[in-house]
């Protein structure tokens, strides 16, 4: 069962009294540049600045008063961790967040600035499944998968339904690609609204399992991935593979040294603080991976979450 | 004769067709900081990267077709420069900008891409003024002050405006303070719209004439100002000065180091990439030079044109 249109209208009731409506902008200098009219959906404003603040307080807010009082949990070190430490507080729930002993200090302190309580585990995903499954077993804690999950598809889902209420006439609608929830979510979100929409993501070539997966026809890990953009080195889940495979009609890589510079662009241009992944789909336009000229492309800029020490241009 | 609402408003029919209207961002730990609850207009995200895009096209859209025609001129390496010349561009007539021979490459490159005439000259005010009136005698150019000017007062009052239609319980709305164009643009506008409202503004301890001329009741320019704020080196000008006496409730000063850590901390916190110049009202909360705990303070962030390759914390 995938989610559908419904699921995420009913998402977006959930989680309006939490998530930020973010703004759309527009920018003359990027259009003139890329010859498309870019529509920026600005998730890097959104609550803890990124995208998977949406798809995790869906999840939530759609847990039973009983199963809530149990907690949740997920092991991440990115985005996702912090966005369900800050769900769990706003419903007033334990959140549990397994991350790896080496996980940047940066990141421990957003974490736990939330609330969430934090168990570190040997950085190995046998070492973070496993100390999960026991505290799921001490705690009865509802595992929340960063992206292989219904309720968290339907949830990132939302951002694109907001872009389209704003921008109804675009032609193309963009993302990054991680694990796929983001690309899964806007991919049903557009095509139900907008059957005629073409969906397109951006994926960098060190990690690049969805273009692989897709060409393929099946789910094709990445292993070892490398990228700037850790916010996709995660690989597609067997939910939003099928989703993917239905309504995405390419993925388009890109290099490190071309989302490095998109970024920096970016920052120049927009004035928006975006992080590597949300470069990448700009990237791919920038850098003429596909030719969009004459479009209006909506671009979901993921998030913003950069160590302002250590900028990659730098 | 000082400028009213209805110019104001008349300047914000003038200017909808070529300025962003731009969005108003609030963030949850930053209020949680400050005690109060910030709503935070983007002019970072205007045309140009900054709010004087607003004066500069309502001055150039004000002006009769014969007017325009002869084109129009500013002294200027900042903000100015570039929104001017855009303006004169979008109305398809003559910029001309005068800036000093030792003005950076970056600002140089950002004028001539906005298509003005650029005349280098000593790095001097008398030069600048020299060159300047050298120009107007051979063009007919209207000289658009960038801020001692009622056209250029009135466009900047447009932010204001915007942002008491989309928060209209505001208790307080801020401003940086350089010359005065901004802030007594907001005050006409706020007061008029708003009698109770507070209008408070900050301003570098590096450039505190305007402080000082407040506190003396007459324009006490700064000599030799310094600051990394470079969009307030500027003095009150005799148009901004009686406004800002009869509507601003106080000048708040604050350092340079508070400047650069409050900049830092809004880049974190709002993925806003905001100027030195955009951060001084906001540190003027941070560092408690203001109590305004529980109220609702609008803060106009003037710009974000920084340069990327030399953040001031790095």
């Amino acid at each position: 069962m995938l989610p559908t249109l419904t699921d995420i209208h009913a998402a977006a009731v959930r989680i309006a009294p939490y998530a930020h409506r973010t703004p759309v902008v527009t920018n003359h200098s990027l259009n003139k540049r890329l010859g498309a009219t870019l529509f920026l959906k600005c998730e890097n404003l959104q609550k803890v600045g990124a995208f998977k603040f949406r798809g995790a307080a869906n999840a939530v807010f759609s847990l039973s008063e009983d199963e809530a009082q149990r907690g949740v949990i997920a092991h991440s070190s990115g985005n996702h961790a912090q966005a369900l430490a800050l769900a769990a507080r706003l419903r007033g729930i334990p959140a549990h967040i397994v991350m790896p002993s080496n996980a940047p200090a940066v990141k421990k302190a957003a974490v736990a600035g939330y609330g969430a309580k934090i168990t570190f585990c040997e950085p190995t995903l046998e070492a973070r499944e496993a100390t999960q499954a026991e505290i799921v077993v001490q705690t009865g804690a509802t595992i929340i998968h960063p992206y292989n999950d219904l309720r968290v598809i339907a949830g990132q889902g939302t951002a694109a339904v907001e872009l389209l209420a704003e921008v109804p006439d675009l032609d193309v609608i963009m993302t990054p690609v991680g694990g796929g929830g983001l690309l899964s979510g806007t991919a049903v979100a557009a095509n139900a609204l907008k059957p005629d929409i073409r969906v397109i993501a951006g994926e960098p070539t060190g990690a690049d399992d969805a273009y692989r997966s897709l060409q393929a026809g099946r789910i094709i890990p990445s292993v070892r991935p490398q990228t700037i953009a850790d916010g996709l080195l995660t690989s597609l889940g067997t939910l939003t593979f099928p989703i993917i495979q239905a309504h995405v009609e390419q993925i388009v890589t890109v290099s490190e040294e071309e989302i490095i510079n998109t970024m920096r662009f970016l920052w120049e241009r927009t004035k928006l603080i975006v992080e590597p992944s949300a470069a990448v789909p700009v990237a791919a336009l920038w850098h003429k991976k596909v030719d969009l000229r004459g479009l209006n492309v909506g671009v979901i800029l993921s998030g913003g979450n950069v160590d302002l020490e250590k900028l990659p241009w730098l």
